[in-house]
């Protein structure tokens, strides 16, 4: 039995926690300062406002001011914040933690550095000073939380540099449906599974142009696969310019394929295909901040930046460019279909 | 404008009339001795029965006895045969070609070798007496043919060894919906696109699976994209196993995609998810042959042969091999989760 500190009660943090439970470790769920309601909640009857789930009897709720007392001989930290809590957590939570107890984190996103270097979060809180010394690990792979708690099988990747770390944090999460496989090759499946929320949203404009033209609900196969396809194409040539292994890319593949069945990257793009402004989208969604406008902007600032200096063709990346004029420069959709056209020869 | 015959008047060939004719093309369609309904009915009143559209009128229709008559004078040779057709178009359409006239084939599928070797047809019609002096050149990636009938955007590419005649072939198809890349991966881009059909099948268990545990109509995306993913790892490597440019593995993740929405490789999927056994669902789908069955039986097959020659680990296919035991052994569905959690390092 192991005792495991949750940081960030999100949904996906919070989903965690019935694979955890279940083998029988002992789980102290931290909220931030923007999981108070949840925290509230779940003290009172373990329903958790956002995950629409009810978590497992037993667990501890720790307000954001608790979060030492629940770190406190802690074995493992799981950090949960969203990709707009990557700061908050370098700062407020890397200093806290000691170096020899493993963390590992399900945030998904990525950063971009001024020459078009694309940084993993794990490798950016590594370069931290308060995260050089600690032993920083991450999730990837197509997981939805709400799925994972209702013990749908699931197929994901633990990644990080030491392998018995990875071993030891995969006996304590493995079930008969928590499926993990591990892999050394941190940037190579933290920037696959970065990239496809920008992407699911491409696809997902091709589903609201086809409702555009032929009314809601109504639904077109070719076109979806096609940018199904080009997207993972420019996810392939990413991870290429990245210098990561091959291998990495089809944990983004299935995450794209998950994300685009649902949830927020989908919806921004259907409401973009639809024929909805960026705002007029945003407006919808009731202003919700959205992972995969940050994401596809990073990106294509990115390839712009590896573009200027030689490193990369801005024509391996029409979607993506067409994804970000669409979202930063008002530019209605249109998708780049010729350019997807390529030519492999050699 | 170009003469442009195709041979078998099938779903696929008889969808692709749409982009030739409407670049002005004279359109030859010739059914196969499976054809003869369909040619029949085309000629009163150019209704597709199985494609279950109307093709445009100007069409000229051919019985296969007419089939001379409507290769000569042509520009290029469609080839529309299944794979079920591959040696009734190698023995009675082959010969009869010219070498200097290009022929272009959608006929999807593999032939495996006893050392374990895969073939795909292009290479397979080019090994024969009457193919080796013939221009053979194929399509492959996401598109069903009503979809393409309908004018949805649809993203393909055509592969073939000479540079000019795949600029010509493009030539004559492009539309502004239907969009072509091309390579001179032969091998890859028609293993990539084969190999799909299995998985396809195989990812459809778990949608199957789903309605059994939980009712008809109930969907998990969790399950589903870790199978998604799954078969995308095991068809990366069976890439790599053949030899071929791994950036072909993208139009097989597009044709998985599509394949997937819908056609008979997921019915029978779904209905082995359900629980019932290969032969109750193959009556269920009126005893239809499937290709997805032969794919499946013969990678399956192939990768066996690699690994007794040290060429492959049958570790690397859980899935595949799961599919086969199902489908060629009777054994019941029972998704190989854990033998799915892989171990990347290096």
């Amino acid at each position: 039995m192991a005792i495991l500190t949750f940081i960030g009660a999100g949904q996906m943090a919070s989903g965690l926690t019935f694979p955890a439970f279940e083998n029988g470790h002992e789980i102290r769920l931290v909220g931030t300062p923007l999981d108070r309601k949840i925290i509230d909640r779940l003290r009172q009857d373990n329903y958790h406002l956002t995950l629409d789930r009810t978590l497992h009897d037993g667990i501890h709720y720790y307000q954001v001011e608790e979060m030492e007392k629940a770190i406190e001989g802690a074995d493992v930290i799981i950090g949960g914040v969203s990709s707009f809590g990557v700061d908050w957590f370098a700062d407020e939570v890397l200093p806290k933690l000691h170096k020899n107890v493993p963390v590992i984190t399900v945030t998904k996103g990525m950063i971009d550095e001024p020459d078009g270097n694309m940084v993993d979060f794990p490798d950016y809180w590594q370069s931290t000073k308060a995260g050089k010394d600690l032993n920083l690990n991450a999730i990837g792979g197509p997981c939805t939380a709400r799925e994972l708690s209702d013990h749908d099988q699931t197929w994901v990747a633990f990644c990080g540099r030491d392998k018995d770390t990875l071993h030891k944090l995969k006996a304590i999460f493995s079930t008969p449906y928590y499926h993990i496989s591990l892999s050394n090759d941190v940037k190579g499946v933290e920037l696959s599974v970065a990239l496809k929320n920008g992407y699911a949203m491409a696809v997902s404009l091709t589903i609201g142009l086809t409702e555009k033209n032929e009314g809601i609900g109504k639904v077109h196969h070719n076109s979806e696969a096609a940018l199904f396809g080009q997207s993972v194409t420019e996810m392939q040539k990413l991870l290429k310019l990245a210098g990561v292994r091959d291998e990495s890319l089809v944990f983004g593949v299935g995450d794209l394929y998950v994300t685009i069945s649902g949830g927020r990257s989908r919806r921004i793009g259907v409401l973009l295909g639809r024929g909805y402004s960026y705002d007029e989208a945003k407006e919808k969604l009731k202003g919700e901040t959205l992972e995969a406008v940050v994401i596809a902007t990073r990106t294509a600032r990115a390839v712009r930046a590896m573009a200027e200096r030689g490193k990369a063709d801005l024509k391996d990346f029409p979607l993506l460019l067409h994804v970000d004029e669409v979202i930063n420069n008002g530019k209605p959709v249109n998708i780049p279909w010729q350019a997807t056209e390529a030519e492999y020869f050699e």
